[in-house]
């Protein structure tokens, strides 16, 4: 039976997970991302993480058919580099992720785009199962996506998927990315954060930033707006609002053009928010919908936290 | 050989052609389309334009392989009927188009969606032939689209390539179909003309209908949004202005989704505005393209007003 090792990287936590031939999960290991030093401290902290899962696992490293990691910035998969990772530190030029974390595990290193490898994993093991086509939606601190047709994935050139940067406002708000209007800079938790921070310097109450404080954060993390929302935050409910606005916009532009099956759902928001707002999310698509009567189905990503490390010893399996 | 006819059938004007196996045009026929009456008033006027076009290809109707339609509506391929025609006089059922017109021209009809065909058209006869994936952008009355991805038209679950109902704008203009903030609010000719009417009665000065009334028309057609803009009509020049803009966004949008490889403009305005146009909603979507570096080439169309007759024709081609 071989054994694959599948590595999140994501800009606050890592995840990594040995898995047997049937995807279960054998060992699990989360630790933090470092947010100081570079690229090789990172790689540190990847190859501790996937030594411990292998250890809670009973295998060696070495003996793993090979470990996938779903990096958050541009993959060159042939070349094993990661480049402009702007949630890790330090890390915009390429850098040879593969050969430096293959060298510490002594095993073989897939990498793919986090985004990617989370919607593969759900199209293979999870709520895309039984939709040749579907639009994955990755709300996070980004939003993230990708199109699945005909039971593949469609990269384009290769830079297919960028939901977050579909425009759902001309002339709109100013995104992190540079350009205007898009959906990012309304429904992406950084913009969110963003917004949320200027309110509080203008006067507006919020409990969003003791929150924060008090789960001993210091970013608003998932958990953090999703409490404010139970304590009914007024700014925390209006910004989330225009979240879902915009997602359900841009949702339903990739629908009219694409008219796919199903829009999956997922990231660190989607995954925490669940359900009920899986439906907001349809609901605030559904004015948009061309083709009203026949809505794609709405679903909530299947594997929560640990899509993106399934997703990611997915990738072993392409070559293996 | 095998001859085939071509129609496309567009809420202005009709046009038939016959074309032999290399896609060369033996005859063509141009005639208004009924604006009175109801579909069997329709349906002879197309078994008269194809028999005129037969005429100057010297072969009778029963000789042909096929004729193929291209129309603006619900086309049901596999029943023969075309339902919800909003620019063709009392055509909202289902009516049996294949086989009253079918029946007139003793040969057998195959019908298509009027932007399918001629995208697909361009795919095979024209700017689309060295692009495995491209976006169709039909600028008109409305804003067709169609996107073709590996060398084959996307359909999703058959209502793929609603590029007109893209969402620009969060509570923006409200479009015909009754959404708000959709690219055909902003970009469609008719949209374009409710504005300019709309502008007039406001006491805003324009040319437009005074051009419209010499060029002996009831709308304001493609030839006269440019012989507006030739005469530097403030309003016109405005109103384009907005348009290009839009479609700027809405491209951009989709090539973000998608990464395709070439951006294809045609349509009515399309056609008539030309390259320069072209370059202008190249121009407008620069600014929303996530990968700025590399964007698709933006063509015109290369086949012109016949690209959807001759797409019509290729209807033949699918089963013969």
């Amino acid at each position: 039976m071989a054994f694959r090792g599948g590595i999140d990287l994501g800009g606050t936590k890592i995840d990594a997970i040995v898995v047997d031939d049937a995807h279960q999960v054998l060992g699990t290991v989360r630790r933090a991302t470092p947010t100081e030093g570079g690229p090789p401290d990172v790689v540190r902290e990847l190859a501790a993480a996937l030594q411990e899962a292998a250890a809670a696992a009973g295998v060696e490293t070495s003996a793993l058919a090979g470990v996938g990691v779903g990096a958050p910035g541009k993959v060159d998969r042939e070349q094993g580099t990661l480049s402009t990772a702007a949630n890790l530190p330090n890390w915009s030029a390429p850098y040879p992720l593969a050969a430096e974390l293959g060298g510490k595990l002594g095993t073989r290193i897939e990498l793919g785009n986090d985004v990617r490898v989370a919607v593969e994993a759900e199209r293979v093991l999870g709520a895309g199962r039984s939709h040749p086509s579907f639009l994955g939606v990755w709300w996070g601190t980004g939003v993230g996506g990708a199109v699945v047709l005909d039971g593949k994935l469609w990269l384009g050139r290769g830079s297919a998927g960028e939901l977050g940067h579909v425009v759902v406002r001309i002339d709109g708000a100013r995104c992190q990315c540079g350009r205007r209007g898009c959906l990012e800079a309304y429904a992406g938790r950084g913009a969110m954060e963003r917004r949320a921070r200027k309110a509080e310097l203008d006067g507006e109450k919020t409990k969003l930033f003791e929150i924060m404080r008090k789960h001993g954060r210091t970013r608003l993390t998932s958990g953090v707006w999703a409490t404010a929302l139970v304590r009914g935050d007024k700014l925390a409910q209006k910004l989330i609002d225009g979240a879902v606005e915009a997602l359900g916009a841009a949702i339903g532009s990739v629908v009219n053009m694409l008219d796919v099956e199903a829009v999956i759902i997922g990231g660190g928001l989607g995954t925490r928010f669940g359900q009920p707002y899986v439906e907001r999310i349809a609901a605030a698509a559904a004015p948009h919908l061309f083709v009203a009567d026949r809505p794609p189905a709405f679903l909530a990503a299947e594997l929560g936290d640990l899509g993106g490390a399934l997703g990611a010893a997915l990738l072993v399996d392409d070559r293996g």
